[in-house]
């Protein structure tokens, strides 16, 4: 076995170092020890996942929350960074030959550590990636946003479909539990309908040369990056899916930002008559979701973070325990798979997000018209 | 003099129990006492205003605010009830000679008890309250919104000009520790100029027969009534008037809605490419005012309400010690007046919200068309 053979190969002092944080006693050969760590940490019991790109957000995000996860383990990479490969597979005790690159990429087909494949690339790529995924039978994790347009996201899930496999969306803030109170709040109605949703995040980006700023790598800019979140969030505040959108373009550095959007603000309509909303930037901070209802407000903020949240119902604190957000979304998703059923983070709910994208697109194009959606 | 006189009426149990509350010992002839209560608590040094219209504002916080504040004093009422006129006189040691009715209220103009009329009656009164003011030869505090029109807004300005009298607008927030805290960061910039203002002010409207809600004495409404705060906000968060707005509203209840706007959405663009995404309301809870700068936020939420105002900058908790704005308000308008030069609130600040107030009723007629301010 792949797995037993890499672990027999690492140092006691690496396995008790490693043991902490998921991995199992058993090729030691302490029945104890090893039946109750088999049951919570052995990768027996795991899905193994591979990370396709490795940037930040796989550095220092998703790898780190596979330590921790208790249904799935970082099992592959796959990079077009040879220096990254050495370092990965020391860091985290993954196998030669669970490391991939694109060019090699559907070989990972007759992997059988890898059930799970987590596409972490630049926008333009999610589509591509997700559906050679699709084919080589792995099960898919795409970062949002989903892909570039409707007719991409829809190609992702006939793949996915065809064969066979689940697909979700990395939408981790469904998994946060501030954001859990939220739908829990607009599902129960406690203080009676959602009438209004305020959901602003944007921060002031860096580096110009990155790809998140070019059109044909980004396909958008805040929108596609940030303002996902604030159509999820006004989506699942108000638990329904907009009807019409209208949406301004504001640009105040025209070279910085002359291939994807710097700030835009958008309203959502919905059927009940409740409304959202929304602002999105590469220029400013604001970082929040605000939920106006009948006999009350309700309220995230920073919201959109992947620690430090806050929030108040009603001007009571909530507050919640530290999580790994990106731990618990994964963990989610192996146990859909193994249990069956369907992500609450589906193909579809990348879909949705990416109807209110191209009607705000063609809001904007508009000069602000009302676009239905 | 009338004022000794109405004194001399009283008791010595209700001069005791004023003194505290700012009257003068002078006439009960203790020399010592009354030097230094002279100087802080005399009527003598202190303007007399007189409230024309007794309503829930007037009765509830700019009245007691009147105990409170050093350079004026509550001199005189207006009121069209003939019931509250004993129960004011009582409760505040108003003299019978101080009390008009709307059929007399231009005799105010022989009275040398009153310097300032505050004018806190409906929107559609107070151009006319404040012209018959001015020309009464008194200096002239008018509720916001200023008027129903850019064009009320420059006759009340060119009525208190012609009669040489100052006039004042009731933006209280001016004189609010937190609200000074956002103007002192917008002119200092120690975190870089402000690049996005949110400011949203909505409140769930009750009684459906109130005034508010009539077209012909709101003249609008959310946008009237609690908008203009996000106006101002923007306005002094910026430091800058706004070139163009777009707004629209949305309308979930026509029927109490029948007459003036329930719930709008609007964006204002400043000339440095700075924008304001705002919210009113009648039909949801939403009460802030937040700054996105170059190198940080700044935030005050609550931001509009009487007290019980919090705030933060990069995060930082921002804390003041209770205070009431009206007192500070109605203080800093008499020390104008006594020291001259102009109110920072004058009625040229009411006109320049009046102005986009119009350019946001004519956009939304154009169902969300930028219009130039």
């Amino acid at each position: 076995m792949k797995r037993d053979s890499f672990l027999l190969q690492h140092s006691r002092r690496q396995f008790i170092q490693r043991s902490t944080l998921g991995l199992s006693a058993l090729a030691f050969g302490s029945p104890l020890l090893a039946r109750s760590s088999y049951i919570k940490n052995s990768k027996e019991n795991k899905l193994g996942i591979a990370l396709v790109g490795l940037g930040n957000y796989a550095t220092n995000q998703l790898a780190p929350s596979l330590l921790e996860t208790e249904h799935c383990y970082l099992a592959g990479i796959v990079t077009g960074t040879k220096e990254k490969e050495a370092k990965w597979m020391e860091q985290y005790g993954i196998p030669a030959g669970n490391v991939y690159n694109y060019e090699n990429f559907d070989e990972i087909a007759n992997n059988k550590d890898i059930d799970i494949v987590y596409v972490v690339l630049p926008n333009s790529m999610h589509a591509e990636y997700t559906i050679r995924a699709a084919k080589a039978g792995k099960h898919v994790i795409c970062e949002k946003p989903m892909g570039l347009s409707v007719k991409e996201c829809e190609a992702m899930i006939a793949a996915c479909d065809a064969n066979k496999v689940k697909l979700s969306i990395g939408y981790r803030l469904h998994f946060d539990p501030y954001h859990m109170e939220i739908i829990k709040i607009q599902k129960e109605k406690p203080f009676g309908a959602v009438k209004y949703v305020n959901a602003e995040f944007g921060f002031r980006i860096g580096d110009p040369t990155q790809w998140r700023l070019r059109g044909d790598l980004a396909g958008g800019g805040a929108i596609m990056d940030v303002g996902v979140y604030c159509i999820q969030g006004a989506r699942y505040a108000t638990g329904e899916e907009p009807i019409a959108v209208t949406a301004r373009e504001f640009k105040t550095d025209p070279v910085k930002f002359a291939e994807v959007d710097e700030t835009v603000t958008w309203e959502m309509e919905f059927p009940s008559g409740a409304i959202a909303n929304c602002t999105t930037s590469y220029a400013f901070s604001t970082n929040r979701l605000h939920l106006g209802m009948e006999k009350g407000t309700a309220e995230v903020q920073p919201s959109y973070s992947y620690s430090g949240l806050a929030g108040h119902i009603n001007r009571k604190t909530m507050s919640f325990p530290k999580m790994r957000q990106q731990a618990a979304q994964m963990d989610n998703f192996a146990q859909v798979i193994k249990t069956g059923g369907e992500s609450e983070v589906s193909g579809q709910e990348g879909l949705l997000d990416l109807k209110v994208v191209e009607a705000m697109y063609k809001s904007i194009k508009k000069k602000g018209k009302r676009v239905k959606v």
